[in-house]
């Protein structure tokens, strides 16, 4: 019973039907039918004209959306527990072509204003250290905290006053949205940012992310940007067709909200004290001795230990119920 | 009836079967029991312990091939018509962080060791210049010819001599396995090479490629770059179950027969006047007059004009028997 | 005697007093008055506003300026003689990280906008492609010719109207003005160009170049490119006071005219048989069998063999009259 | 009265006397006389052999070695008050292709082995994190504290153990060497380090710093990573003679005692109460109310303020001893 991470999960029937529809000869890259929908879709979701390039990963809709947004002298504020600085293996630095990372602590991997305001005021306006350029937060965070509108428009504020462009590694934007019941367009443009890492493959796709720019001017390098570094599939029908089947009927949607229920269900059996913060979207930190972690491994779960004493459990769009079921009681149980 | 490009194909019935077979809750990235089978499928079918390293696109196994075998002050040599120095926007300057290509003519995109000695006699031993460090061939060319194992051999030894690495860049070459009728060790490890860009995508995957590396000790910081690039997909046991599921029954060589037969079927029936080359894989490069062109585009069907008067022709694992036939018969009546 | 390079020459007693000048404690970097002064001084020189900052060599003045007018994406086209192309180790790959040269080939090192012209309509504007971005020609070339204020509009004109910034190698500007007694504003921005890189070290300084740009906003960025390459010097008056000091009294041109006035006396006594090119800076391309050059040699001429059947003869400002006129003497008796 | 920074200080007259004597025609880049003589210089004052690169500046130095010891894909330790960290515009990032900067925190910009190990310990072993392949620390520290040779050989057996390079930055290595008694090589090689930035500049040079690899396989390709950073001064032999004339009669330990002296006699002026750290080198931090900073400034005294309540006064080999003695009698009337 897995609850590693919603990268295991399978990809969603949807996804696969848009795949085996796609299986047919047709023009190579992003040259298909598919793929030239993809801005028209997502304009309409965002309720504003963006363009929409599909990637195979995260990391490269990360990646690519900092370099867009950073010259290789400048730097990137973020998080200390951001994806971009520790589980990417330098990938931002290496398609920035060796911006500098700029961590700042903050609970819950969450960003706020006074403290990125305070950062920056210790950076001196001089050739010996390097500018910040760009602001990075996530939205879910990798502790599965959410920022709302009014806390992202406050950093987008921030960003545009000190003229530093504005991403989201939205790995699980859809978990975020979920939760919120706000508007897409609400959690990013309407908010300040320029690019949004639109994060499909751990909600039911099979690789598929799609990289968002609000800033629209930023794509046409990007997609040199893109090809230059391999991820110009050849045969990216697959990518575009998966990316519509799950924005169609709101699929994305559907398979957020399942995700983050199941873990509103393993919350509520942990209860407010073995909680390490609160469950806003799919990950559910506990705290839990080196025993207890052992017996909950010995009744066949597998998660990660993630600090001392504590345990990180994802659920995902197929979490299936019987097994968060089996969790939720073992958890009541310890 | 579209000729453009082996790109443009579908994906075959194992390869879907695979990623199907492959969609279920698993471990994530690499960890998965299909990826982890690769090393010993390639090793068994080249007959050599080898270290398979899979991605989703060909240009990021050259990529990351050359960054293995070339220091960012390095050079690699290649052909004038190589993807590599042509189709890839960059991709190896890129990923070597700035190794320069070193370009040399030479008939139907092929390297021979004499202009090859003779150029790497030009560049003298002295910082000033770029020191070549690497060589690149791909077999079969971007036109198609096929390299035999005494001819990659003569380059494998001079590549020995003088201490380069040696790559291949096999977009096609299960075409060109198929055309020789030799083993797939015999074109390269037994011929001198240290890794091969050995391409499943053009020849009936979705998006699979395997970069190779006999030398395998260039695999483990390999493994480092292919996530720092973005290419560690987080699924990727649907990328590991299509690799398996095209060597199994030796899917692969049966889907290269195919095109090479359709496309000297095409070859056949244009007759060596109107070839420009020989046709050894699955591409016809036929000599056209402009009216000769649009008289076959008149007749549906789709292909590029490569160069004044000339088409290609490229056929791929599932061209349309009766398309072919109809080609054909509309060269013959040119 | 010496006539291998310009590089090899001393540094002229006006650089050397203003070392010794500016040798007290003062402000680090370039923070101290005599950099303060040289975007006033050689504005005056250009007859417009500049920015010009010094580093220690061209190879950093050539990158630092090909940086600001190529994205990593992008190509420059140039000769294949090229010194950025040839000699410089992959420097601009470096500091554009891994922009594409495209060199084209030209008599004497040269450019025309027919062949550059011909050459950009050969690329596709498409991703799989890298797009020109920039042209650097080099004044006085690698072979000693002079591109005139008209040949240097024509291909300004030209990369105007193809969005191309324009970069000049002037490692021998001196020299090319000398020759054509015109006004560094007629070579430079009158005729289209961004930037110069604008050479004192072989033209009598002894560590001293400086990057002009005439495209002023191209500067601030460059500024932060210039210390993350470590070439701020520390004590960088010392590069300010030579840069001051050769243009007053207009030193720079009287250092040029003696090395281009020691070229034409050997020149001369060349005579035009045994000139590969005219001379019209302060290099000679000679003609000489290899018992000719021996003989030289044995006479104590130190100079590179260029090509085959070629010597390279290269004058400075400070060449000796009593071995220039030996060395005329030597050829003329050959 | 500069009590900024070494960084202002004046070239001594043994360097100035070295540029006159090398200010006459010769061999290029480092092909002259005195350049091919630091090899054996600097291994007779290490008592081993070492290979020895003259670079302008100490960025340079510092960021070429570390592209020497670690991979773009890797990590480099420091301190977070290191200059590399701080102070060279992500030069490192630059040199080393987007290596990350790992910076540890440490009293008196010093690391120690517990708090390096403990970090080391938290790095996952697999493609996700950056790899720590370097560790660097700056002798004497950017707070003037000086690293024994213990002290260095403790943190060089943990990189043997860790298989670690080991870099110093020694822009004050002179300063710390006069301060230990020690040798040389019981502060590098001894101690394990690969390279050493061995700074000239601060220490009466004019521009000369000196990369010196006791792993001497490490200087071939960095031979060429210094041309291709555009580091390869053409008239190199500046650089070489400058050198050669400060280690003659121990000019170098000379220059440094003489700033340490200075700085002593500062330190026993502020008094223990005032004193941010020991004064171990030649720079002194002092607690100032900003009051008592004004005063200073009012009569004469130039210092940067450094962290609130702090002024950091910086001797050099030059500093006017009325200067020092005026400063003392100010500090001590405050």
């Amino acid at each position: 019973m897995r609850f590693f991470s919603d990268n295991a999960a399978a990809g969603c029937p949807e996804a696969l039907a848009a795949i085996e529809t796609a299986n047919r000869i047709d023009t190579a890259y992003d040259g298909d039918a598919w793929s030239g929908r993809l801005n028209r879709a997502f304009s309409d979701l965002f309720e504003t004209e963006v363009e929409a390039l599909w990637v195979a990963t995260g990391t490269a809709a990360n990646s690519l959306a900092l370099a867009a947004l950073c010259p290789p002298h400048g730097g990137v504020v973020c998080n200390s527990d951001a994806h971009i600085q520790n589980d990417e293996c330098g990938a931002p630095e290496f398609y920035t072509h060796g911006a500098k990372l700029m961590p700042l602590p903050g609970e819950g991997a969450k960003l706020n204003p006074d403290s990125v305001a305070a950062f920056l005021g210790t950076v001196r306006d001089a050739v010996h250290w390097v500018q910040p350029a760009a602001l990075s937060i996530t939205n879910a965070t990798e502790y599965g905290l959410v920022y709302t509108p009014e806390e992202t428009a406050a950093l987008g504020a921030l960003c545009k006053a000190r003229n530093l462009g504005f991403h989201i590694d939205g790995a699980r934007f859809a978990n975020a949205v979920v939760h919120l019941g706000c508007t897409p367009a609400d959690l990013t443009w309407r908010a300040g940012a320029d690019a949004l890492s639109f994060g499909f493959t751990k909600n039911g796709g099979f690789f598929a992310e799609c990289l968002i720019f609000f800033n629209t001017a930023l794509a046409a390098a990007t997609r040199y940007r893109r090809k230059r570094a391999g991820h110009l599939l050849s045969k990216g029908r697959y990518l575009g067709a998966q990316l519509l089947a799950m924005l169609e009927n709101d699929v994305w949607l559907r398979n957020a909200r399942a995700a983050n229920a199941a873990a509103a269900r393993i919350a509520a059996a942990a209860g407010s004290d073995r909680l390490v913060l609160p469950v806003q979207a799919n990950e559910v930190f506990v705290r839990v001795t080196p025993d207890e972690a052992a017996a909950l491994r010995a009744k066949g779960f597998d998660f990660y230990d993630w600090g001392p004493g504590e345990a990180r459990l994802v659920t995902s769009w197929d979490s299936d119920p019987a097994h968060v079921d089996a969790l939720a009681a073992a958890i009541r149980a310890l």
